[in-house]
């Protein structure tokens, strides 16, 4: 089918106003999150309905045109980037952001996969609900994008990832079939899990329309401290003894080391508190009040004799300060200049170990590298970014394989993993293949093959 | 391969005691839970490690022996149990049963698939740890059969299903390959998570060896409450506002109908306490101490203008005569005859919707029929048993496929399931067939094919 032809079809199903065609328009959205891939797509499709969705893809299969979903486009893996072929049709979800059905004595609420992380999380307060998935990205990151890259964020100690939250998900299978099983059950045995199959899959096995989602209790107490310890082993104790002295009102438990708050004191305006090895933002919700349950925590907090420092919220001014600490990490990371990150996890347990091998392997190959290491240590999930403090930063980037191998081989025999919660997409391919067992990968693409046996949805990606 | 020669190699890989070949010895150990399967299998062998399971299992392939997997035999659908045609290898899994390892500070434990759910449970609290699955036949069923029908219990309410509790599992495939992904992570976007393939897969994509599980802190408080209110609609007005009130700490939520209790005292000895329309088993956990939680729970029953009768556990034996009277519902249902089981959930909000339609339909076509509803409220998930109160049980098998279509036509209309915690097994295929997607079959056993393409791994069940 020729250029025209198709683009003509795709206005006549959509409206003229929902393809975007010239450069102008589309390349601005198709240059990724971090700025390391610039698309050149076919055309970008808004289509405003699970049917028009489906139109589109059947369209596509049709005609054998790629397809590239994109939700908020925060990957920071380049997964919902285009190729510069300009053969490949992006299709943005924002129009499909409606709520379906919200029942709040199920605490179940189903959403379209365009709804933003945060429409969702202000949908389910306004029945006192809570949907605990939060993350940096979450004023435009997108519940379909959340589902396909099975997010994290600042929550998952307590709720788990969105894996966790899912109860039921709508997917527009790579031949425009829709499969959709948005049953809000807690237990449901009939078969395999087919949701299971398309939450982490960068939109490669189909393209998430809706999902239905758990509510919680929203709380209606929290306390929130920032402390200084000694060590990265003595913050994972006080993890282990905070579980079992607060069990899951334990809710977020973020790392950071000294260089953070340093480079914070030097580059932000904000105010640190105290400097100490090991920093630690930790948060304690529940039922009740603010004052019981910050009583408790001052309470357990006086009882430790290795606490170096420690600043407790007594307002929530306070606390949004304490929290700011932890928010402008990444900002401050771009303040002091380019980094080569990382997203690792290994078991909670296993951070000390990783901090002290990795640091040292480090320092060892590269002298005075400069190594920020913040994070989800409640989930044994860090991200560990390395920059020059030496002006020469293109050293850096020609540095960046052997700074990833030592970062990697020393999670893996740690038992950790390269991606925790960003993905893969793009960026990540060549480690995926290097560090993944390949009967693993094997499987994987044997199930890419039988749904999407002519490789249109999202190509270039790891499945591919 | 002559019959003689496979066995001489079974038995020269496993030693002769491994290997079951007389039916005097088999066929006791062929009959499901429930009496309902008999089977006569080729031979029941018993592998002691890993590597043995592999080396079966590629032995079998290469002479397109099919396998069937076969742990506490506590099916309630004949998942485990072979079909009568001799030619089916069972293998148990009894001498897989040791902990490989365990990290408290991790919160997780790596274990063999033979190991029972009350050994993994002791392991764990031996190391002050929760392994929070609990289900009636804990002594006997085992972690692989657990993992492999997604089983569910008296604690899912607050910890989930065994998908959600495990972190990863080591599988067998029907070609004799081993997937080996014991991660303890609670972190992973490094493509996607294969163990959720094989999670409720009832052993037809594979062999579960070994499993990483969450642990928990042990809760050191418990406060345990029998309460009876005018109506279902009361208990999930309740269910909401314990939810409110205690957030995670309500860890147990049984609903059981006033016919159940009114069984227990015409066929039991235990004492009941009191008699109401329905009545509720609800049990809060947490750390501290019992005191400050049954205050709490007393306070807040207190309140409760609706509640027409309660009793609250001062001590554990009180607790454990409060549990009894849920516990032996099912042995109650037996005393009163044979009775057609129901596996089924809805969303908790529908099961007052549940119970009222499905009562009254039941009553129109089977006037006299007495109704035994019980269990998992919290989850949406009820044991829905149907008995002649009338000597001629005959006559209820024959009606049993109607009775099946009133319980699940009901059950679907409100956004049910047909099996909630039990599986498919041999006994739900029709059902299955007949209420599920067919694209989601489709998929399903498109899945079957890539991983068993000559249907090898427990053939005869619902992926065949």
């Amino acid at each position: 089918m020729p250029y025209h032809t198709f683009i003509n079809t795709l206005q006549t199903l959509l409206g003229p106003t929902h393809v975007l065609t010239d450069d102008h328009d589309t390349l601005p959205l198709c240059l990724d999150w971090r700025g390391r891939y610039q698309g050149k797509p076919l055309a970008i499709a808004y289509p405003g309905t699970r049917q028009e969705v489906a139109e589109v893809i059947a369209l596509c299969a049709a005609h054998q045109v790629a397809v590239v979903p994109m939700g908020g486009n925060t990957s920071t893996c380049g997964a919902a980037t285009p190729d510069d072929s300009r053969q490949q049709l992006v299709i943005g979800l924002k129009r499909l952001n409606r709520l379906i059905a919200i029942d709040p004595d199920n605490n179940t609420m189903t959403v379209e996969a365009g709804m933003t992380l945060l429409e969702a999380q202000q949908l389910a307060a306004r029945h006192q609900r809570l949907f605990p998935l939060s993350l940096a990205s979450e004023g435009s990151c997108q519940i379909g994008g959340n589902l396909s890259t099975n997010a994290g964020g600042l929550a998952v100690l307590r709720y788990g990832t969105m894996r966790e939250l899912a109860l039921g998900i709508e997917v527009v299978l790579p031949d425009g079939q829709c499969l959709s099983a948005l049953e809000g059950l807690r237990k449901n045995t009939t078969g395999l899990d087919l949701k299971q199959w398309f939450i982490g899959a960068e939109g490669q096995l189909g393209l998430i329309t809706a999902a239905t989602l758990k509510l919680f209790p929203l709380p209606s107490a929290r306390a929130t401290a920032l402390v200084g310890v000694a060590s990265p082993e003595i913050a994972i104790q006080w993890l282990g003894a905070l579980k079992q002295r607060f069990g899951d009102r334990l809710t977020t438990y973020e790392l950071m080391t000294q260089v953070c708050m340093e480079l914070v004191a030097r580059y932000q305006t904000a105010d640190v508190p105290f400097m100490a090895p090991c920093t630690v933002l930790l948060e304690l919700s529940d039922s009740g009040d603010n004052e019981t349950l910050t009583d408790q925590l001052v309470e357990w907090l006086g009882e430790r004799q290795d606490m170096l420092d420690g600043v407790i919220a007594m307002s929530e001014s306070q606390r949004q300060s304490l929290w700011a600490l932890r928010e402008i990490m990444s900002e401050t990371q771009r303040l002091q200049g380019h980094s080569i990150k990382h997203d690792i996890a290994v078991p909670s347990s296993a951070i000390p170990s990783f901090l002290t091998q990795a640091g040292a392997r480090l320092e060892a190959a590269f002298p005075g590298c400069c190594i920020m290491a913040f994070g989800h240590a409640g989930d044994g999930n860090l991200h560990y970014n390395i920059a020059y403090t030496r002006p020469d930063n293109q050293q850096l980037f020609d540095d960046e394989h052997a700074v990833n191998q030592i970062v990697y081989d020393t999670v893996y025999a740690l038992g950790g993993t390269l991606a925790a919660e960003h993905g893969i997409g793009q960026l990540k391919i060549h480690w995926l293949e290097r560090y993944k067992d390949p009967l693993q990968l094997k499987l994987m693409r044997g199930l890419k093959q039988q749904l999407d046996p002519h490789n249109l949805m999202n190509p270039g990606k790891w499945l591919s």
